[in-house]
């Protein structure tokens, strides 16, 4: 089959052919439909200092994917050969305390799908039966392989304490690359009131219009925190959601977040960041928690839901596709800032 | 009647005569039994930035107050002339989004007894009756002055989600001053498991643990963050009091939270603090919040059951007690991380 | 002033001319521009063997009620004369354990307005000033008076837990009255999914439609449980709000609540119900929780958001508007089962 | 092997020998070391209407089991021969919604060991891998066995909102069986104040006591509703634990717990009960919750921590002990009232 694989500890990657794997016990073997490019596959892609620490090549890589179970390992009862599937990229143990308590996308022992094992742009994957989430009506097969970084927004915006702090109250999304464009549209189908989207660039902001954002700031023209006090008579925002790492963002969003309000932390800063926790985080009770993955599964149905019932339409958000043979320009595209979710299609011809 | 006045900008107070004050509309005016001294007034005493910054002279400052209702002004039905009562120091507006979303221990509008008002080292001082807690019965009047500093740690370690992970989870308290002492009891009595104390202060670890450590940490002979890990088998601890103010140890804060762990804030640093939030937050999907003040009252009243049923006993903590006379003594030993909390008793001689 | 008085124990009420109330301490006199009939009202115009028990006569009831602040006594602060307000209709002691922990509307001490103090069918009326909500811009002034029993089945639907469960959830309304009728359109809001109506009377069930709901049942010609069961593939609904106070229906409600679910109680049943706990509540871990009244004053935001933002329209369930000298008009059509909410104007003639 | 079997559709049991069974894919064979008794054993035993519905014959029963894992089928990963394990009896499907979730002990598809297969009355029983708990060590072997009734009385006590009501609060046990015996203990390790044991047999009263109820209540002298608002100022009991099944009691219970309180109901009522919603549930916002099993597997690891400090002692619970030849005098002294767990060791001969 064909694959497109880090063949060497440098920048790039190369379209080979490679056997078709086995699914082992408890696997189930995935014809790939799609596969969409995640901002870690332009850090493994571009060969950053991370990839260089954590990916060993040889290796496919990719992980946000949709395709139909082609074949399934001993001991697999939920799915059969045919079913269409997505995938839960958090590999988990079940056994740690961590698992144990329910918590298994935070497990001790985690691996991640095309990061950690063989990944999924290629003609076929294979993933742990456990992780294959039947996709069911109502949501386009073009769109199913992402509802891997749609969970991740779906998660963001529930947060980790269940989301009821979104009900009628302001949110902010800081950054809105796919993820936060997802969460744009998540806060607003959730029955949050006056969603406010804090992105510099252009295009991106345009598409959080169109997500439904209630108002849109720019933060290379306004301060953002003036924006969202002005928003909001003063009190700040009750849920900030930081999808961006930008270090003088993630200082901007404890200063706009409510007295006794949450900041859900998921873009990854390049560094340490530095913060004035007496002033924006103890004497306002603010709640500063980190989220990472998704729920396994309770996001996965939340996804379903809000993806089959129409409650939010993706399809502003998937700017480009692109059979897996122009991966270059995939690629490209992907990094340039003039796009937000582009897919792969690994099985078509161009 | 005598009272404590900053009466110049300038380090240290005066003993003087002031006219006792009255009870306006809604207030009651409380003889002094006896009033401890806060980090807080170290500050105001010492006349550091924040005091110069905030405090308007002349004024009586103190705030951690206890003794009997003398007389109440019009319009007060809970209190009468003669209760024994303890002051919540937070006076809240009652009509902001906050105070009416529940939420009035951080008021928008909020002032602070002793501090924004005339405060309570003094042989009376007038409180609002909504602030005046009855002690009732089972509580030391001598330590009644002290619910207020142990209401903070109660806030601290029941969070400000409501405390169900304490119940059964290692917990780790950084800093034993007075309120760090009182968290290690609150933990051990909450149904927290093994209560890790980390203070380098010998003589404050040792008081650390006659209120209940199971653990007893020096960060100056032994990395904490490893001694936490090594003690919950490399889990880290689920949730973590962070009572220091101290910027080194609120990383290591970070870093000895379990996954999925709270960290709650209540010591104040002296600057902006930085964090490693990709590794210690947001991968972990820690819990960073900021605790101040008590829940007004649903604390006063875990407080009031905590100390009346004998759960906790403050007494270790309570290590010297000064007639007002002996202001300067009571100051200089209050400072010398030779006592923990220290008591002045504005109606005795000496 | 003219007063809809009962100025006897026995069905009825009459129109009389009355003192205008002078507001004391902390009271303000509202001049009432609309009030609305609410259930209660039914049974104390009745006088229903309830009402024979709770109404002392003579007094003027009504409690569903706006208007405009006309003067202010002594002691209040955040209302002045010309404040447009709506009233909290819980009257709570504020220093009862219940009210000390954050939830006055179900105060030790509590009593209501026009029930257990004189009301608000009259052309002006006293409230305890913190009873009284600012309206604020964007809410009808014909719909404020509504603003109430909206409250209630935003509380209602929220629950007692924050409503977390309502989002991507199925939720079932049983029982469309008014405040069904609110539930419906607010569980839409706030991002549950699936909502179905179970209503008997087929004009109240169109206007669940009108409300948003996705699926209607009319328990007369299908089994409810099972067209719950149906549209949920088998798994019943996550929240039920049970809004009828019928016993078969709260029965049938337990059936119908998913294994986990909740079902918030409001409608008060005639007398005793009978539950099969065992097979419905126990095995299922199902929770069933009382709700009443409104949280103060949480829910008055949340109320206030949902009307001024129009993510909800009241105007399909307010049906009737009269003058008060056609009460007698007013009472037949609220009873009748021809009416949803039906407005009283006070000072208006006819 | 000996196996104590349900031989044929009528009371009583046989003991015989039948072959040791296999371990399968992800299962492991266990040498039981020891099998208590549970109420549900003494209707199998009893062969009532429930058993004679339930129960295929033949079929060895027992499910409370602890020992150590002889052999391990394919695919078991974190158990090994040599481990010493006690059973989580809940067999779930581990994908349906319920599952997916979080809450697998509602599973939709929940298969219970020695109910729905083969048990643990038996030198050797076969339990899923997933199901093994390791014991480790500060757990008495003896006790182990004893893990799966304590983690239902963990799970009732915490509630499924997760405990934090039990802190500083008044909790009511009703009906102090072994379950009930061990939530007082519970309770009173996890920051409960004043456990309140109501249980009319003079001889578990007594063990009570043994176990840290602050008051024992006798509802055969006194009446218990009266006996609770007695003791908490008239409040009512935070947290009703319901473990007597007792239509009357279940009444009772809803009368006792506070306005806004909880009231956890595990006891299984033989039929149908009536309640008054009105005034016990709706008015008083009381939450009224079933419980069932263990949470899979947060509760193990609190009851882990629990018996393994020696925060609860279970060791007056355990009142008898027998070998398993001596079955029949076991289920008497089991049925008798005069014992509380009664303890089967398979592997002993007398």
């Amino acid at each position: 089959m064909r694959a497109l694989r880090k063949t060497a500890s440098a920048p790039g990657a190369e379209l080979v052919e490679v056997p078709v794997p086995e699914p082992g016990e408890g696997e189930v073997l995935v014809r790939v439909h799609a596969a969409s490019i995640c901002g870690t596959d332009l850090h493994i892609y571009d060969w950053n200092e991370w990839a260089q620490g954590r990916i060993r090549v040889p290796m496919t890589f990719g992980h946000e994917v949709a395709g139909t179970v082609e074949r399934v390992g001993p001991e697999v009862h939920h799915v059969q050969p045919g079913s269409f599937v997505a995938a839960e990229t958090h590999i988990a143990c079940g056994v740690c305390s961590t698992c144990r308590t329910g918590r298994a996308h935070i497990c001790r022992n985690l691996r991640i799908l095309g990061v950690d094992t063989e990944g999924a742009f290629a003609e076929y994957v294979v993933v742990p039966a456990a992780n294959a989430w039947i996709v069911g009506e109502g949501i386009h097969p073009d769109h199913a392989s992402v509802m891997e970084p749609f969970g991740n927004a779906v998660h963001a915006t529930f947060g980790t304490e269940g989301g009821e702090d979104l009900l009628t109250n302001p949110v902010a999304v800081i950054g809105c690359g796919p993820i936060g464009l997802f969460a744009v549209a998540i806060a607003r189908a959730l029955g949050a009131w006056k969603v406010i989207a804090i992105e510099p660039n252009d295009e991106r902001r345009a598409l959080a219009a169109k997500m439904g954002a209630d108002l849109l700031v720019d933060p290379k023209s306004e301060d953002p925190v003036a924006a969202v006090l002005g928003a909001t008579d003063d009190s700040g925002a009750e849920v900030v959601l930081e999808m961006s790492g930008n270090a003088t963002a993630i200082d901007q969003g404890t200063r706009m977040v409510a007295r006794g309000g949450r900041m859900s932390l998921l873009g990854l800063p390049d560094g340490p960041v530095t913060l004035d926790l007496n002033d924006q985080v103890i004497f306002k009770e603010a709640r500063v928690q980190g989220v990472t993955g998704r729920e396994m599964f309770r996001t996965w149905q939340q996804t379903t839901t809000l993806l089959s019932t129409g409650r939010v339409d993706v399809s502003p958000v998937i700017t480009h596709r692109f059979p897996i043979g122009r991966f270059e320009e995939a690629f490209e595209i992907a990094a340039s800032g003039h796009a937000a979710k582009v897919i792969v299609f690994p099985g078509a011809n161009a």
